[in-house]
Parts: structure tokens; C-alpha cells; sequence
């Protein structure tokens, strides 16, 4: 295939400032963190949306955030079945592989995966994403949300804001239906968090759990 | 649950970090992209690993990368058998919905689901991750890889290395069995890219298509 | 802005093709019809859409088709009301200035426009194109044509197409509340058609005057 | 309507030989295209000019241009007065629903709607062609375009190309009163262009955003 384009420009100078601005200050984590192995202490379940980047939101520095991304950051239940769960195995590596200590779960406004599940729930057939092979059932999966929402909207925004609130809610109940989340949760060794990005103003949510509200987080 | 921590403060400091310094730099684009919404045009399938961040490595800003990430960066090939496949639905989402122009999937050095494949295939009695519910048949999707390895290793971790090459080759190879992708990679809307990041040094190596060897980018 | 960007190299290379392949067998018809002025005698109203390009589709040198392109192919009724009509102005100019002799209107499958009307019509809150500033306005030129309507859809992509057949109709019947065209009409001297081009396979649908429906033009 | 009278022969005989000829080099791209949809990343807006057809100036193969044709390729400043407005619609559907990156103005030499423009203003009682119900108003939209001329025209040729060119800097303009674009070009995700083809000699010039000149494109 001798003329297949070259690798994405952009990509390489993106790469290039990489290289020029931020190596320099975190070889030695790289460098330590390639021979010790990776201890992340936070894994995160967000979206692929290209607006909600963990690393950025976090400022994480290499090393510590484990990250699984899927199209509206969800966790199916556990569903032990032998066929192929992408993200329960990565939750799995996650407690089992690398004992992190906390789970959070981001959500965030005008998510394609929660627009595109109510536009399959309120007109099924114009529903052009919700007709492919794998999103109509991946998105599925929020379903169950609708029962948790406990906002009261007014207009179709803030119906999708407060299923993308729900969701959160949602894919933590979910992660406790895996066994050993359960358990390590109720003896104090894993904590499970909610979140959900504001990616217009850039504010950041987080779940409370007594009330089960999300408020913006006090920087 | 009254007495549920709080969230983690790690997260909330590098949150604060962000609003401080790379928010006010990036305000108008969060809001912008809110507005019209995200038109990323690169799609990347990488792994959960801590150390391989996407957004990191090729200095994104935000609305640039759509991100897939999962265990060892993998690419299922495509089954349409009416199950969920969150991979699998957020490349559809990527291609269909987001009519993106790039697929880069990038793997990385010491990836843990890449060893933990290699352990559980030498000895599966003693592999301890390949023994959980999820782990053992998702990293199996890398066995077909071992076809595709076209170095000559001589040690456990070139070993290692040439995998996790021949899984990236893999992985674009079942890009290649989506129908869409095929085709609309045959007509020159779409281009498949294949990257390594070497977490120990910082150095990316691309994936040449003629040669199907992986040569450092030069920035 | 001297860091503006340069000219799209895909179109510059684009033009460079034109330059050497075609221009030298048209360069004659290019100056004379310079010279002497456009004298097209086919007005084309086509939709804006990419895969579906008049003067490919009917192979037409320079200066054989006058061609307006909208959103969906519309005309929209006769209303001289002293406002902007981009339409009605293109119309007027190729019937007063250039004196075309043949109109023809022109749909064509898996019309963006059409799928967006019926997506706002079926479920106003989660049409997304529909609830911009102009599109929704502008698709609603296609309401009246759903008595137009006269197959027997089955499904929802037969009930796109019939729709999309039964908008020219209703396209041509506007072009004739323009008195002039009607008037020109009645003496012969103007003449209405209308196509359907069906972007899958390449095939043009001709309107049949007597029956109302399409036929697969014979070429 | 038993007497009316065929399709036109000239356009039949054309689709022939696109169909002998052209489509089945092109039959897969239509196929494809049409399954996965469009996914343009130029908008162009042009002129109905029979002798200016942008397919053909760019040798564009079905799905690279998304078109936009009215008399003398005018933008229109954003107006959202719930009144139709066809072209300010397919604006935004290509910006908002197919994301375009590159918008392309393209003007030609000996407009007539340019030159009906000039004859209206210079004897408003003599114009033929402003007189009707709708180009007077439309090409008044070329008025504000006489403050941007950068040229020194010297006789009545030169005056109408230096408009020509002006009107293209006006609608570039206008696309920028246009909120969304306005954004969207501040964070580089969209870029306009402007160009000119001479449809005599068949050459293009491209608008330098520096100096504001319009230069011969270097095939």
C-alpha cells in the first residue's frame, strides 16, 4: 500500500510540543513508572466525547488515572456470561489488577450517546444513530436511568441533563452489582464517585450521596 | 450513607488546577464546541494504562481526539449479533456520527493486558488476571495477533513488544471488517494509523503501512 | 491575518487536474460563451448535497445548465413581498434574463433536508438540525407536499423516498404560482420536468406528467 | 397532460454517457457514500453561472462538495427573522450537520447578476433585469460590497471584476456575521476562503487574506 498517507500532521505536532514542553519535566515519572509499574489510584469511567478528556479536567499527571472510555460513560451490570464485556474487563483489571482505591464515574452536558438515546426512545424510526449495528443497544443500556431521575425539568435541555445526572447514578448502582466492588466498597476499601463535566463552561459537578444531587465542585 | 468520604481531594487539586491555569486559555473553545458541537477528526482506540494518555501524548486540545479506551487497546472484530459492544458502538459513533477522517488505535510498552495475555497463554493455571470473569476472554481477542508478529525477539520483553506491535496490526485489521470502515477507507474517507508510545522514554513510533514495522516518529 | 491558512491543497489539486485534462478540449467553448455571453437552455434546481452534482450526473459541458442549489431542491411558492428569495430570484433570472426553455427539478435519495423534516415533524424536541435558525423555517416548505404523496410506503426508507418523489411534484406545482412560468407554460414554451437521482446506484427517475410517478429513465 | 412532451433529450443523452462512461468508476463511491453518508469538508457557495460549475473547475468526485448556487454567489448577512432564507439554511446545515472545515466563496468574471447589480444602480429606470419581483432586491445585497473594492479599475470591465472580487470579500464577511462561524473560524475549526474563475480563460484566483488581493492559483 505504498501510497497510503502519511501519519495525521496535526497528530505529529501535537506530538512535537509533547516532546518540547512537557517530556522534559515528567521523564523521570515516565521513566520510574515504566520500571515500578503503574499504581494509579483513581480509575475513571468517562465518555469519548472529545470535549470531556480525564487528563485535562484533572490536570492528571502520567500515572494517575486509569481510564476506560466508552460512548456515554457507562457500566453495564455484571453479566458473568463468558462473551466479550470490554469495559467490565477493565473494571475488573482495575480492582483486581491494579486495587484501586477510588471509582469515578463522569458524565457530561450535551452527551451524543443520552441525546442520541432519547431521539431512539421518542421517534424510533427517524432515530439515525439508534439504527446502526451496536450503538442503539450499546445506549440501551441507559434505560434504566430514566427510574433515577430526580431533577424536574422543564425543557428538552435540561430532560437530557437530568438523564445524564441519572445515568451517572445509574452506572454506580451498576458497578455495585459486580461482587467484588460490593464488597470492597462496604469494608471502606473502594469509594465510588459521581461526576459530571459542564464541557460549555467548563465547571465540574459532583454527585452528593446523601442527597443525590450533583453540585458544582468548590475548586 | 451519611458518612460517605468526600470526594477525592487529589481530584478536586488537579481540578483547581485546571480552572486556574488552562481553563481562562481555553474558555471560548469549551463554549464554542458546546454550542455547535464536537467535530473531532481523529478517532483513537487506546489503552486504560495511566501512563499512555491520548490527550497528553499528542498535546490535544479540547474537541480534538474522540477516545476509545479499553483494556490493551483493542479492536473486536465486528459482530453484529445484537449484544452489547461498547467498543464496537463507539466506533460506530466515531465513523457515523462523527464522520471522523483519522482511526489512529495506539498501544504502548508493558501494556498489562498484553502481558497479563502472554502469562495466562504460557501458564493459565498460575494467571491470576486471566482467571476473573472478564479479563481471560477479552485480552483473548489479542491471540489472533501472534500470526502478525514480524519481528525476531530474542528476550521476554521484546517478546512483548513484538505482541503488543502485532496487536496494534490486528486491531486494524478488524478496523477493516466493520463494512463502513472498509469501505470508506477504499475510497479515501477514511485512513487507519497504527502508533506505539514508549511509556519509559516518551517516544511514539509510528506504523509504517509498507513495511509493517514501527519506526520512531520524528517530530 | 498573515498565519491564515492556505488555500485547501485538495482543491488546489482539484483545479490542477481540471487545467490539464479537461480545459484543453473545453477552452474554446469557455471563450466563446465568455464572448458571447451564457445561453443555457436547462434551469436545474438541485439539492446541495455532495453526491448529487447536476452537471456530473447529465455530463454537461460549460454552459449548459443554469443550476440552482438548495437545501432539499425547493421552490418555494410565488411571494414578492419586497424580501431576499434566493430562489425566486435565480428562478426569475433564469426565465426573464436567460430565457431557459426546459426547467427541471431534481431530488435525490437519502435526502438530508427531507430527513430532517420528517425528523422535526415526527419529534419537534429532539430534532437537532431542525432547531437552528434557518433550516427548520426552510424545510418547511416541504409540509405541503405530504398530499402529494401517492406510492404506498412500507417502511421508514420508502417513506423518505415517497416524500422526496412527491416534494418535486409539489416544487413544480410552486414554480407554476410564478405567472410568468405558468403563462409561458400554457403557450409551449416553457417545459416542467422532474427527476429523482438515486445516490446508491446512480440511476435518475424520471417523472411521468400522465401518471405521477417516476420511471428508471431508459439512457 | 397526455400531449407533454418528453424529457429533454439533450439531458438523457448526457446521463448516458455519465452512465457508460463515468459511473462505473464511480459506482462503489456512490454505494458507499450513500450507506454511510455524506461527509463533505468543503461548502462552496457559487454561482448559478452555467460556465462556473464547481464540480468540474475542481474535478470533484461525487461527496467532496457540498454546493450552494444562487445568483452571483452572495451570502447574506444572518438574519434570523423566522422568514425563509434558502441560502443562510444550507449554511447551516453544512456547518452544523456535516461539520464542514473549508468554506469556499466562489465568484466568476461577467456575473450577470453583478453586472444587473451595476446597471440598476448606474440608470434604475433602464435595468431590465432589477425590475422584476425578486433580483432587484437580491443583488442589492451586492451594495454593501462597494466600500471593499481594492482595486483601481480603469474601464467598465475592470470596474465589474473589481466588484466581482469585492463581493466575494463582502460574503466572506457575511459568513462571519453568521455566530456559529464567526466561533468556530476564531478556534480554528473552520476556514473560508474566497476565489474567483475566469470563465474565459479558465484559470482561478484565489483571495489572499494578507493582502486582500485576489492571485492566479499555482496548479
Amino acid at each position: 500500500m505504498a501510497a497510503y498517507p502519511d501519519f495525521p500532521p496535526r497528530l505529529l505536532r501535537g506530538y512535537s510540543a509533547f516532546r518540547e514542553n512537557r517530556l522534559p519535566h515528567e521523564s523521570a515519572r515516565y521513566r520510574i513508572l515504566a520500571e515500578a509499574g503503574q499504581r494509579p489510584r483513581t480509575m475513571l469511567v468517562g465518555c469519548c466525547d472529545s470535549r470531556a478528556a480525564p487528563e485535562t479536567i484533572f490536570d492528571a499527571a502520567p500515572g494517575e488515572l486509569f481510564v476506560i472510555r466508552n460512548v456515554a460513560n457507562l457500566v453495564p451490570p455484571y453479566d458473568p456470561d463468558g462473551e466479550y464485556h470490554g469495559t467490565s474487563a477493565a473494571i475488573e483489571f482495575g480492582v483486581m489488577g491494579l486495587k484501586v482505591r477510588y471509582i469515578l464515574v463522569m458524565g457530561h452536558g450535551r452527551c451524543g450517546g443520552v441525546q442520541a438515546y432519547m431521539a431512539s426512545r421518542d421517534a424510533p424510526e427517524g432515530a439515525d444513530l439508534g439504527s446502526g449495528a451496536f450503538i442503539g443497544k450499546w445506549i440501551s443500556l441507559i434505560a434504566p436511568a430514566e427510574q433515577l431521575v430526580c431533577e424536574d425539568p422543564v425543557d428538552a435541555a435540561e430532560r437530557q441533563r437530568a438523564l445524564e445526572f441519572a445515568s451517572v447514578r445509574q452506572s454506580i448502582e451498576n458497578l455495585r452489582t459486580f461482587p467484588s466492588i460490593k464488597n470492597l466498597e462496604e469494608i471502606g476499601e473502594i469509594e465510588l464517585h459521581g461526576a459530571w463535566f459542564d464541557i460549555s463552561t467548563g465547571e465540574l459537578h459532583v454527585l452528593d450521596h446523601e442527597t443525590g444531587h450533583f453540585n458544582i465542585a468548590a475548586p
